[in-house]
């Protein structure tokens, strides 16, 4: 266990409109600092058992509660408290204040969890997971990120490592006879190792679109000609008035976002100016806006104006189709089904007739766009990588692998070959932190928030 | 003790940036429940000691901490425990569902303060302080809550009334002779106990306008002509461009609060529409205003334009010097002194001159603002109230002791000064709680938030 020379202290609770806040200490000199701030009305923090809570006065200041935690039985591995106060801001900074004038400093963004990974309380996928399930705000993003913090995620990683480690003493097998110019006798084993593992981080790297959008929210784009209804659909899917909505056609210029959970799973709607020729700069700035975020939805919520002619509508569900790629679920809706009831006659085709205004077929349409991404599908043994620096080691490691399957086939001296594989365990192992340099643990940490 | 049939459950702290959420649960079940929702891995919570954490999973949901209390030793004097989880919404969501699913119910704003008062744990103008204490955002306002919550309030008020109860026995024993016309030989202590305690009372009535000001923030009005400066000085003070500033006059028309502590003290600065005649109705409306916020401010700030012309300033300060009550402080302030460098003759003698735009002067100014509340006028010793019942009560506890004082000249009988004296003695109990009807307790707690 590396052993921190200094002790750190921050706020663990957001200061708002709480009955508590909690205030964390760690470090060699949590338990002496305590003692210092805290008056109690018999024994020490330093006498005291862990796992045990001691109710102190902080004079002027407030009563206390006091959690007591020895090394290394504590979040961080070090000897920590947690001092449980009033939920004022004032008196929060008042502790803070009194603790570091004690010999406390001020924890930098993730250093509580950054100790513990470093105490060997975690590894760096679980200690990223941290930040995950705090911010996690549905039930299959905390699944997921929950599974990563359990420690699941980094299981599949390591026995992939495994199998690559496997993979490369074969190879070193081989290297040993290398100067005898034998070539490895049983390369078809070392091919068929090497396409499961491939295939394995090949769907790894293929669920980072799920993944990601099942925790930052599945964007779904609200899209379609000026006045079509779009902002009133909004409005309607999430029950509140989040949009300006007028009569005036153009009214939303700035894409508007707003979430939904349906099922389970968290939908990021986003409204977007009509698409249409605009003539006024501003509108063509918000157009292309519209059209950006049609590229970025996972589902495209297409509104045809219901009310206007068949020719118009059709120009307008041919500019979105051509927008759209072959991965996105594009639903076509006739809204405003409140004004005409039947679908005109050379109008297109659409997968739902709905009235925004009324909320005809909105029950219905929450169902499509649930079945886009529904939690069932997120079983407990789907892995499902969430993690934008996993995903960049994975494609890292996807790309060193076929480079070791091409020179295989190409008959690739070894060394060369044990090389990429090697570069292929480390970027794996970088996942779960078993080599990490400072600058990355920094860079993972810096955007924790204080108090983690 | 109250035994209180159910249990209780809420989070008590806010769901924000935090890394810690905790749930507090209180009542006769808390135990039981926590053993039925949380697995821990040896023992029970109902089997642990009290003033213990345990450690255990909630399956698929997170790991959490408990922290055990046993009645009477406890926050609300029941049996209670705080579960200490990640501070996600999700997770709070779900683990307060699995408690209330267990036997628990959502706790009313204020309840587990409500049940610490009724089991004894506190009085009621302590239980007050509580949310006082939480919500005091300077040094003034938490020394005077903390000073409410540890009880020396109540002391004072305690001893008040039983000055008031002795008293109301001197009469009674008046009235035990009234029967033979004798009437009580030392009318005279009566008279100087009466007015010693009713001088207490007026004092502490006296007290609330200070109290008040210190717990909401200190108001400030900044006044003075269109275009004179106002927005400009307010964001210079407040180091933030908090009010829209531009160069068209009038451009303010909504006020503007923001809050800056100086000296320890909150001071609430309002930002108001010039003072001018307007032509139409939006801009009549912020006249309106700014008058009325105008009354509203201990401390105003009456900025005069250094570039107009001595009469138009003489005019602004007629108006603004028009409006002032003698209770408030008026600091009479000459402006865009980057501008103009000598005070033109004829020009409105002024407290101060300064220059929003270029900082001139300012830190003279938060000087003379606050030295019209300092911290060091609240000591330790001097009891503020800051509490509307409790001032409503003082002041029908005043008024009793002047019809008592009345009757004693009056040579009124001693049954009908009695009557009143009891009345006033009412009044002072209901404040701690001494009488406190149901309707009275919901009315105060209600106002607390969920978790308190």
């Amino acid at each position: 266990m590396i052993n921190y020379g200094d002790t750190i202290c921050a706020p663990a609770t957001s200061v708002g409109a709480g009955a508590i806040s909690i205030i964390r200490m760690s470090g060699p000199d949590a338990l002496r600092i305590a003692d210092e701030v805290v008056r109690f009305t018999n024994g020490t923090v330093s006498s005291s058992e862990g796992y045990t809570l001691k109710f102190g006065r902080i004079p002027d200041v407030d009563e206390v509660l006091v959690s007591i935690f020895h090394a290394p039985r504590s979040y961080t591995g070090e000897d920590s408290v947690e001092i449980s106060c009033h939920a004022s801001s004032y008196i929060v900074s008042r502790i803070l204040e009194m603790l570091i004038a004690a010999g406390a400093r001020s924890a930098e963004p993730g250093e509580f969890t950054r100790r513990a990974f470093v105490n060997g309380k975690m590894d760096l996928a679980q200690a990223e997971a941290v930040a995950d399930v705090i911010a996690a705000g549905s039930e299959a993003a905390h699944r997921v990120a929950f599974n990563q913090l359990r420690g699941k995620y980094s299981s599949e990683l390591k026995a992939l490592r495994d199998q690559l480690v496997q993979l490369a003493s074969l190879m070193e097998l081989e290297l040993d006879f290398s100067e005898e110019e034998v070539e490895f006798a049983d390369r078809s084993r070392l091919r068929s190792l090497l396409d499961e593992t491939s295939a394995h981080v090949q769907r790894l790297c293929d669920s980072f679109r799920a993944g990601n959008a099942i925790k930052s929210g599945v964007p779904v784009a609200i899209v379609g000609a000026v006045n079509s209804g779009k902002s009133t659909l909004l409005n309607a899917l999430l029950g509140e008035d989040r949009a300006i909505v007028s009569d005036i056609p153009g009214t939303t210029r700035d894409t508007v976002e707003d979430v939904l959970t349906l099922g389970g799973v968290q939908f990021r709607f986003i409204d977007t100016a009509g698409i249409r020729e605009a003539s006024d700069t501003i509108e063509k700035i918000g157009i292309e806006r519209s059209l950006q975020s049609l590229s970025k939805a996972e589902v495209v919520l297409g509104v045809l104006d219901g009310s206007a002619s068949p020719e118009e509508a059709g120009k307008a569900a041919a500019l979105i189709k051509e927008h759209l790629s072959p991965a996105q679920t594009l639903i076509l809706l006739f809204n405003k089904a409140d004004l005409v009831s039947e679908v005109p006659s050379g109008f297109p085709a659409c997968d739902l007739k709905i009235s925004a205004k009324t909320g005809e077929g909105l029950a219905e349409l929450k169902k499509q766009i649930s079945a886009a991404y529904s939690v069932a599908a997120i079983s407990a043994d789907t892995t499902l990588v969430t993690n934008l620096r996993h995903f960049e080691a994975l494609s890292h490691a996807k790309d060193d692998l076929s480079h070791v399957r091409a020179g295989l086939d190409l008959g690739t001296s070894s060394d060369l070959l044990a090389e990429d594989l090697r570069s292929a365990i480390r970027e794996l192992g970088s996942i779960f932190g078993e080599i990490a340099p400072d600058e990355v643990l920094g860079s993972i940490f810096e955007n924790f928030c204080i108090g983690k």
